[in-house]
């Protein structure tokens, strides 16, 4: 295994898959769940069991994995290689201390969870973070998928890179200060980003103009932002302060003072941020 | 030609070049000037002349497109099957005083602009708005862009379907006040969107991570936003209000105010949008 300079790490590619001969209980079966039991599933490594206090989600993912589920913690398999907690934030605490993890391999996939939540609670541990965001029934490529680990002990550090290097190229050892920082940017990157698409979306509805229109503008957007830098991609009537422009539209978004607000604070915030650079 | 419902329009495919046998002077050399000629010119559509105020512009685009250019508006050739103003919109009205368009056929390329600045300055006019993001140096496929036609009359309607079919696949007739909509919507999908990458950017810089761990994340936004519309495909803490998350968030932020306030902002607005609907 080797570590660069950016923490990207790597397993050798012939080593055998010792650390999953009896298999991973997945608890939960939401977006991140799903995806990645699926993920794991296509590479012939065993979920042997799927764990949701809604029965429904239990058993519609089970189903995809042809595996068994529960809705009773206390009735998931004593014995497992690996214990995968992938719930919303807010129940992750509560999950670890009614999981009997003292003597299991526990792990969580959420980006503003310190690894500190298991300390106390079990003596092997970590976090395995895929830096993605996840949308149930749509297909999703984890090869590309950036994997974040973090662990309390090399061993199982070894362990959780080899469980990543099969589903990804891009296996990162990163720590939870780190991990915290990087999901911030994510929510920029993804959540508010989407949400400029969604206000676009919403103005040519309101104004009876297809939305598909904007399809090639985003696809392009994104695959410049990748190839350039955004620092480098960034055009508009913003960071050329064309006020003339920038009046106008404001003068269009009169009637949605929501709209108006986001715009005239991201167009301040363009034109300030690329003065400083 | 057929005009569907959303105004997508078509052209025979068979229908002959008889449109462009003098050729087309291109009017300014910017990012959408050296995208646009550079298309047509692959068409084997001639452009006779390149002319911007500045040599080194008027140059390098002529030289790419083996042609002539000219610093001097009173010496671009008097004939031409289209004249294309494609310089920065507040340079567009001082060009058509100074063309003596009366007698050409021309045609701006801002979406901002109205059709009625050639008013009274020509016979024969209209616009040609290529709904892009254009960058100097980046090789764009146009055959997905949507090219947004409007004119002043029908003949030059068919001329510039023409010309708009000979380059993509996505035809529109728009008029001033749509077209008008459509940069608004695009300043958010692009230009806003753009600057959340660029936020997010910075701080993984900040914090020594590698930007391009990012890169998948904003590449599967794009996709996703455009396959399942941006309100299906929201996600993350503002839209689960997750007090939590946002707290810790802005905390991070507490050193980079601009971007704490973009934060709380935005995070308000998805959430109270996604209420709404």
């Amino acid at each position: 295994m080797s570590i660069s300079q950016n923490n990207y790490i790597q397993t050798n590619s012939n080593m055998s898959n010792r650390y999953f001969e009896t298999g991973i209980v997945m608890i939960g079966a939401g977006n991140v769940a799903t995806h990645l039991a699926q993920a794991i599933d296509a590479q012939k490594i065993p979920i042997i069991n799927v764990y949701s206090k809604t029965k429904h989600s239990a058993q519609q993912l089970a189903n995809k994995l042809n595996t068994d589920y529960t809705t009773d913690i206390n009735k998931i398999p004593a014995k497992a290689d690996l214990y995968i907690i992938a719930v919303s934030d807010s129940a992750i605490a509560s999950i670890v201390q009614n999981l009997e993890a003292q003597n299991k391999t526990v792990v969580h996939t959420a980006g503003s969870i310190s690894i500190d939540v298991f300390k106390g609670f079990s003596q092997n541990y970590g976090v395995f973070y895929p830096l993605q965001t996840f949308t149930k029934n749509r297909t999703i490529d984890f090869s590309n998928i950036p994997i974040c680990i973090e662990t309390n002990n090399s061993l199982l550090e070894q362990k959780l890179t080899y469980l990543a290097n099969s589903l990804s190229n891009n296996v990162y050892k990163i720590d939870s200060q780190k991990r915290k920082t990087l999901h911030l940017a994510a929510v920029f990157a993804c959540n508010f980003a989407n949400h400029m698409f969604s206000i676009a979306s919403d103005i040519l509805k309101q104004n009876n103009i297809d939305t598909n229109l904007l399809n090639s503008l985003i696809n392009e957007t994104a695959q410049k932002a990748i190839d350039l830098s955004p620092l480098k991609a960034q055009t508009g009537p913003a960071i050329r302060n064309d006020k003339d422009v920038i009046k106008n539209h404001l003068q269009m978004l009169k009637d949605r003072q929501e709209f108006e607000k986001i715009y005239r604070f991201v167009s301040d915030s363009i034109f300030n941020y690329n003065q400083e650079k």
